[in-house]
């Protein structure tokens, strides 16, 4: 399964810019979720129940932070 | 929809002070939910249930911790 | 609502002492708290719950330690 | 039990890309889950809760983000 | 009331062996519940609690990572 | 408590390979919860609990990782 989903776009954590590395960590994120619910049907059903619980929006800001800390440590932060 | 919301305002990680850059983690947290749940109203309605939950409140803090950390690693700790 | 409160006090991340850096990881994290929440009544109130709820205590513990790992790195961990 | 499950395949942290580092990530993940519960026909039925709950598809996706931190800076980010 | 509680043993990350930096996460890790919930009693009245819920005890684990991941970068993993 | 358990077997953070470093970070998490809960008949009793709940074998996960990031931080990734 792991094989059908590209997990990195571009197959590169470098961007030009601090927010295309974050739009990367969002896209990360999310294709994490495709790779391991493959049914585009099951998810589209998930939306409204996360997007609207708080909780569950909190939990994925935290998993964005945990991801763009890596692709900003790669990018040298863009200094 | 990524694309409608600035994820990283200015689109520079570098603050002058320790203060704007636990501001500026802040923002960041907060424009995650935003392009998670783009409805303004549906986030509104959200607040008092995450401000008055004080399991909520923590899971906030771990994630501006999570931002704070990368923005601090990213102006060398405003040394 | 964030130009309110001070988010960093002292605006440094810089302490004398390891002691001093986690009472300010410690302050840090309940100034998010603050910013979430400012209404002091419904902050106090909310006290008991947490305090007494052993699964919001370790939350806090986590959040508390993520605050500190930056601080620490700051101070170059006091070494 | 630990001894008759490959924690890390191939037993390096190398990778030639960052995709590869990615699915990495996701097999360390899984080999956790399966080191804790080897029975496969537990791990089977346990697949459609959480591949069906938005939360607990977050909460894997906070898990690779943390071992990929680990991966990408074994890897100098692919650099 | 931080004021009244060590936060930090001996003021100090530094310890000569990892099994004293494990013992000093753990420690630092309780002294934040110690700060949070000063009261004796209550705190020995949650232990059953939290000693007898898996989940609990895993969120124990975590957090003691976390503060672990600092105290062994303090000492350069004692190398 | 504390005293009566080897939190760090060997005492050491460095290992031979990825794989030994893996096998340390399981081995550390799970000395975690048996300083916490040191009667090993209540440990036993959890098992089951832990380990056919989803949610809890991806928190596993979760603290394994955490683990593993710094013992692979003290190989230097074992390059």
């Amino acid at each position: 399964m792991t094989e059908l989903v590209q997990l990195v776009p571009n197959n590169s954590l470098l961007t030009k810019t601090p927010e295309e590395g974050r739009q990367l960590a969002v896209k990360m994120a999310r294709l994490i979720i495709k790779v391991t619910q493959p049914d585009a049907a099951i998810r589209e059903k998930m939306r409204p129940t996360y997007a609207e619980d708080p909780a569950m929006l909190i939990a994925i800001g935290q998993t964005i932070a945990t991801e763009f800390a890596t692709i900003a440590a790669a990018n040298n932060y863009w200094k």
